[in-house]
């Protein structure tokens, strides 16, 4: 049977990589004090197509049985639209500002090409206020997300895995636009938003299409050349010479959220000017990632702050987030040989030489278990060399021997280094490290420990 | 706007519970060497409804922009058909016996009644051979099973809590009835699944409208009432005078399932001659489940072996596996109360008492993180009162005052005794069992601690 094109499936290896990262990103957020929402898959069509232009996209729902009639129910194609939804509805359960992480999957009946999936996980993270929402909350979820980057970098395993955290803000970018007097701020946007694609030879004649003369341009453009890994970029855009209150505001917004953020080793946080984020609802802070060796990702994980999250009829909800586009990333490790170090959670095979002894076998797995190891039993009696095949083949570092016709002891075996030890069966217990697979960074020359007994 | 019927969602607090409930789940299968695997939410239609009368069910998928036409995709109903189907494309990739975990939601596009859902959540763990399972695979399915029921029982925290494992083998069933000269075994055996909901004089009445005679209908209503907690269920099927080689095997079979599992506290198991799982196409081992206290519910984990759980041109795939109803269980759970001690993962609530604070709590909370204590820092400046109340309002248990224009000391108090204390902020760590959000059962009396301060 053909694999379905944009819907990815993991081998169980590949599973093991994909739970160190959503377990690495859990952990990270639910350590802030983020606690997790699921919400159902489906949402009614008319919730996700209040945005606009996006019913190519959405997968609708309904029963084999009754396909009369209008669709009512499609699949999220996001998470920030049932969050939303979520939101107004338990208002009366949630305490606010309410902080959490979201970690699903979502659908999108997109044409399947290189690195788009139908089917993909996002990691979300948000705080919402109701009626207010203090500036520290923008600092709040992007100091979160540099930690679960960090984190992210470490299990990567390369050393020069390093990301980056772009941050601008839509009052510095709209008040320097209306500062300059030009009409439509917004249009502006959208045109430096195709920075990333397009020269600035074409950016410049896109402005003048839209009426920005030559020297405001000029000015457009040297705004959007502003990075700085700290706040000096405030003195830059103001020898632009150009001022105008919201201009001010944005400027002192950003300033707070960039040099407020400890970022940890392996990511750099910077004020970046070209980061517009156009095509978005965003009010304020806006935020993109870039992961270095992956330029061609764009984006990993973008977001930013919504005057309006969500509203009802006594209060609005101002809210401000992440997405963390995890499949996408994964794909793009995974491809690049990221691994594991087994792929069975059993850190013990124990042997089973007749089996007429399972039942022992089966009594020293429950013993290590209660000790927190996690033990699997050979499934066939078999010699001692088709037990150490049957270990290397999954990477399980130790198999266990009981007591048989040539002994009385308990012995292990480590099969990467062969050392084979008799041991005390009531307190062994392996390196802790060797408890959990590990990830194991792509190496530039093949693997040969697990040939090696 | 209303909520969906028969789509669950949870609320930060139920999220909680539902997450160590599969948080426990996870770590008991893993513990035993059963690895996670994750199928796409779709699957082509003709796969789902090769199984066959259940088309009214299924939850077709397509894109909204691309309506004309047959669906191709639906939503899986269940993880044991995506499984095949994955066991049969990775054939190559796995090592047999393979053993795994899933953890998904499936969607089923009934009617939703009480209890029933469009959306729920399935925890599955299967073992598949290539051509041959041994019967130990039986065995160690029912007793993964047996210990994450314990520890679910644990969690339930009801002194009566108490599950039920109840083991048949549809060889007893099947070659009994055809050691009494019955033609149609699977008629019989599908009259008898009926014992839980109709009396065995009806039943007797249905036997004979397939042509059962009175006396073969007393042995079937004899056999089905055999229920023993050990092997003797062997002499009291023999007493019975049927014979058949098919009976032997299934007799010896459930012998060995029975009396080779060894049941943790709060859970029993039973060799029970009633469960034939009529509807269901296994072949030898099956299994139900009942919890005491929540009879309603049927059983809340079912499985079995099917000789053939999947096929390729060159191999057949036998399997045995059981399949827990997570979100049905849970909402009977949660109905009845149970709920957790804190509405968010926080241990500690670092105060504010001004703005200008705020950095100097940033990094308290910083260090608390990095020793693993989950913190968060109070959204606003805040009198001592207001804090605490934050705090209370969420269940946090401790409150981290820093130095203030009163003391140059740091303070944490247990909002819960009242108790505040003078601390080393370098050092301090909250009791390990208020680290994480404490799953706490039903109490017959209103708690009130979280009102004291």
């Amino acid at each position: 049977m053909a694999k379905l094109s944009g819907f990815p499936e993991y081998t169980p290896r590949e599973r093991i990589v994909e739970q160190a990262v959503l377990d690495h990103l859990r952990t990270t957020f639910e350590l802030h004090g983020f606690g997790s929402v699921e919400t159902r898959a489906v949402e009614p069509v008319e919730v996700l197509l209040r945005k606009g232009e996006i019913d190519k996209e959405v997968y609708a729902v309904r029963r084999l049985a009754d396909e009369s009639g209008d669709a009512e129910l499609a699949l999220h194609f996001d998470l920030t639209v049932p969050f939303a939804r979520y939101v107004v509805e338990n208002a009366n359960e949630l305490d606010f500002p309410f902080r959490r992480h979201q970690i699903q999957k979502v659908w999108r009946g997109e044409r399947p090409q290189q690195g788009r999936f139908r089917e993909f996980t996002q990691a979300d993270i948000d705080v919402v206020g109701r009626d207010v929402l203090p500036a520290h909350a923008d600092v709040e979820v992007a100091q979160v997300m540099t930690e679960a980057l960090g984190g992210l970098m470490d299990l990567v395993g390369s050393p020069t895995a390093h990301a980056t955290l772009q941050v601008a803000n839509r009052k510095v970018l709209e008040g320097f636009y209306l500062g300059l007097g030009l009409a439509d701020p917004t249009a502006v946007m959208q045109v430096v938003d195709k920075l990333d694609k397009v020269s600035p030879e074409k950016i410049r004649v896109m402005l003048a299409e839209i009426g920005v003369d030559d020297d405001s341009a000029t000015k457009v453009l040297g705004l959007a050349e502003i990075v700085t890994p700290d706040t000096s970029f405030v003195q830059r855009v103001e020898a632009l010479g150009v001022e105008h209150p919201m201009l001010a505001e944005g400027l002192a917004e950003l300033a707070h959220v960039v040099g407020s953020i400890v970022a940890p080793e392996r990511v750099t946080v910077t004020a970046d000017l070209r980061i517009a984020r156009g095509l978005d609802y965003y009010t304020g802070t806006v935020f993109e990632t870039r992961l270095s060796g992956y330029e061609q990702l764009g984006s990993i994980c973008s977001g930013g702050r919504y005057e309006r999250l969500a509203a009802d009829n006594r209060s609005t909800y101002p809210g401000v987030g992440i997405s963390l586009g995890v499949s996408r990333l994964l794909a793009a490790l995974l491809a690049d040989g990221l691994t594991t170090s087994r792929s069975v959670p059993s850190a013990v095979l124990v042997a089973v030489s007749d089996e007429a002894d399972r039942r022992a076998a089966d009594d020293v797995a429950r013993a290590l278990r209660s000790r927190g190891i996690p033990t699997e039993v050979a499934p066939a009696a078999a010699k001692f060399g088709k037990q150490i095949r049957h270990a290397e083949r999954r990477g399980i570092p130790f198999v266990w021997f009981g007591p048989d016709e040539r002994s009385t002891a308990h012995t292990v075996k480590d099969i990467r280094s062969g050392d084979q030890v008799e041991i005390d069966p009531t307190t062994w217990t392996p390196p802790v490290e060797d408890l959990r697979p590990q990830v194991v960074a792509p190496s530039p020359t093949p693997r040969t420990e697990e040939k090696n007994s």
